[in-house]
């Protein structure tokens, strides 16, 4: 296919494709932005609802916005909106805090409802680096060992002795999705309880807390849910095991009665037990703006569309990667392996990277040789993913 | 004095405010706000440097802002902000997470900086009641017996059992200040680490943390240095403790090569040891622009400034309160042991609070008795402590 034909192709598709007016809900220009995976673009919403925040909210109500404006209420409110993205029913997801101290919360009180008979953590052997930090911290805290496994292997590897495995649903280095169903329900059938990381699924795929059986999980609101920088992460406590759920940082934001000021810490009811402190509330705010683009879209059709844009750039880079480079795609193949990124491997990844930002399509890079694309379905375009691999094939020689 | 003197009394002094031209740096109204010590006024440059964060930063750059727009190194470079506020040379302090996160990392990192032959943690009897609840968990994880004694009692209690203390700076109830240096050299003559929530002190009058020699300290950023509803806490680490600082939250952010990607964490040099998760960057940013009010202002002016105001406000509600009524400040007269604020016992305090904040003099309430009117040198006039005297006098029945 020449080049003019590729690019016919992406026109049609991207004139065909049932999201397309999603884009227009984002700034963006004509760089090919492929990196929504790391922090997703700006919604166009967002900005006069935080100029509204401060001039209003905070500039003229002060204290009472605590009360008037929601502020006390937002990281449970934030969380309804999360809620059915991730197939939870309304009461079990929570915004507030990194991931990383969202994954020490889920992580110790996992092994707590696990109970004191079971003395292994396993954790995801590939994972991204802080979950697998923050699980060596509480396994020294609780005296678990902590026991580095392929996502794959764990239906064979849980056991007696196993309290909780900690898993992420997408791989942030070679975007491969995992059978989160299989790993849980194997866990379960050993008696464990199954947390998952879901930084790189939720906002890309469909995910079923619920349907699934999942007991706890945390994920990121920057990337495909395009939060903004940083922007807090959240919490999902099986209703299930809310009222054991006993957390490792029992702040007065979670208090049954915070205003009570007691001495004693009672553990409130529901999912805002898994709240710490006061909430980041400009970040928080902006979170729940960026979510509006969320109202009625269909995640069906965010993953059928994702699934085309990286079957297009797959198709277009084999198409395109000059004969004889030793490089090519690392992501699986086959649909039901893959999430929202393709991975490629190559020489001079640094190089390679540099040499696309400067030729304007971002994606980015993880070491030693890897180049990450992510695509994000509600604003990136079949003619996004054309150039992409159009401009990946010169960089490596083509053309 | 009649009102009238009082009124003239009150703009003299506040013409002859070295201050005063600091309140035109915030956004204000008629209201009497005495409430910067639950969440400081709106400084002025606030909003227009969030809209080129949210325009530029994040509109444009998108993820080439964290390195480009510096948002990376924003934890350290925004502590170094607040590190001349608190007395601390430069690399001690970052800012991120919760005081309740941030109390959890201080106090475990003090019990492990203690050594293994330490058993017990005396807490602040009276203490803000998350600092409580965190050391409850922390003496839970770490084995530690946890113990509530008054801050003037922990000289005498603090032993050859005691790993650490921890202290409020400022009683948020009573708004008593407490002695600071004499409780931490105590605490080291007794072998033990002093940590110190300086919530209600920073910003508020002088901290010399490193002149008196604190190990760790945390402290919020919404009272007195008005950062934003929730914006993130600062973490002091003292540089002589940094390099053995063990951190129960090692997020990849405190990785010493975080990019690297590495499965075993390796902990970062310096105050960058205390960060865990990626900040969120609007709280922090917005502190960042609040801070830039600081800039060349004298903190012996600012407690010189507080002392006057909060002697003034006790001195004209003593006048003004109707005879008979059993009400009174319980903040102590010595000022040496006065914090920025005043605490009036009253009976009805949620009645009486509910109609001066309709009258337009907006402190706050904490059961079961007491009203409490917080006074930020920076922006607080002597007419604003006027008013409120006059104000809660007539509500007791004056006038």
């Amino acid at each position: 296919m020449a080049r003019s034909e590729a690019r016919g192709a992406a026109a049609s598709r991207d004139a065909a494709d049932p999201l397309r007016a999603l884009r227009g809900r984002f700034v963006l220009d004509d760089t090919v932005y492929l990196d929504g995976n790391s922090l997703g673009a700006l919604p166009r919403d967002v900005p006069e609802r935080l100029a509204g925040v401060l001039a209003r909210e905070w500039g003229e109500l002060r204290i009472r916005s605590w009360n008037e404006s929601g502020w006390w209420t937002a990281p449970e409110r934030v969380g309804e909106l999360i809620a059915p993205l991730v197939g939870a029913a309304p009461g079990q997801v929570v915004v507030g805090d990194s991931t990383s101290v969202n994954v020490f919360k889920a992580l110790v009180g996992a092994v707590r409802l696990a109970g004191p008979d079971r003395d292994e953590i396993l954790v995801d052997a590939a994972t991204f680096p802080t979950d697998g930090y923050v699980a060596a911290s509480v396994g020294r805290m609780t005296g678990h060992a902590v026991r580095p496994v392929p996502v794959e292997r764990m239906p064979a590897e849980a056991g007696p002795r196993t309290a909780a495995v900690l898993a992420n649903h997408v791989d942030y280095r070679t975007g491969e999705l995992y059978d989160l169903p299989a790993v849980t329900a194997a866990a379960h059938d050993a008696g464990a309880l199954a947390v998952w990381d879901l930084c790189h699924s939720a906002g890309a795929l469909p995910v079923e807390l619920d349907a699934w059986g999942v007991d706890l999980a945390v994920g990121c609101t920057y990337k495909y849910l395009n939060g903004g920088p940083g922007s807090p992460a959240f919490l999902y406590l099986r209703a299930a095991h809310q009222e054991r759920f006993d957390s490792p940082l029992p702040g007065w934001n979670s208090h049954a009665d915070p205003f009570a000021m007691e001495p004693r810490h009672t553990p409130a009811a529901g999912v805002a037990r898994g709240r710490v402190g006061t909430p980041e509330i400009l970040s928080l705010l902006a979170l729940e703006s960026a979510l509006g683009v969320w109202e009625g879209v269909d995640l069906a059709a965010v993953r059928a569309k994702s699934l085309a844009l990286t079957d297009f750039f797959i198709e277009r880079l084999a198409a395109e990667l000059p004969p004889g480079v030793d490089a090519g795609p690392i992501t699986p193949i086959e649909h039901a392996r893959r999430g929202s990124q393709v991975s490629v491997r190559c020489p001079d990844a640094e190089a390679v990277h540099a040499l696309l930002v400067s030729r304007g399509v971002v994606g980015d890079q993880r070491p030693p040789d890897l180049l990450r694309f992510g695509f994000t379905p509600l604003y990136t375009t079949f003619a996004d993913a054309e150039r992409a691999a159009w401009e990946l094939g010169l960089a490596l020689g083509g053309g």
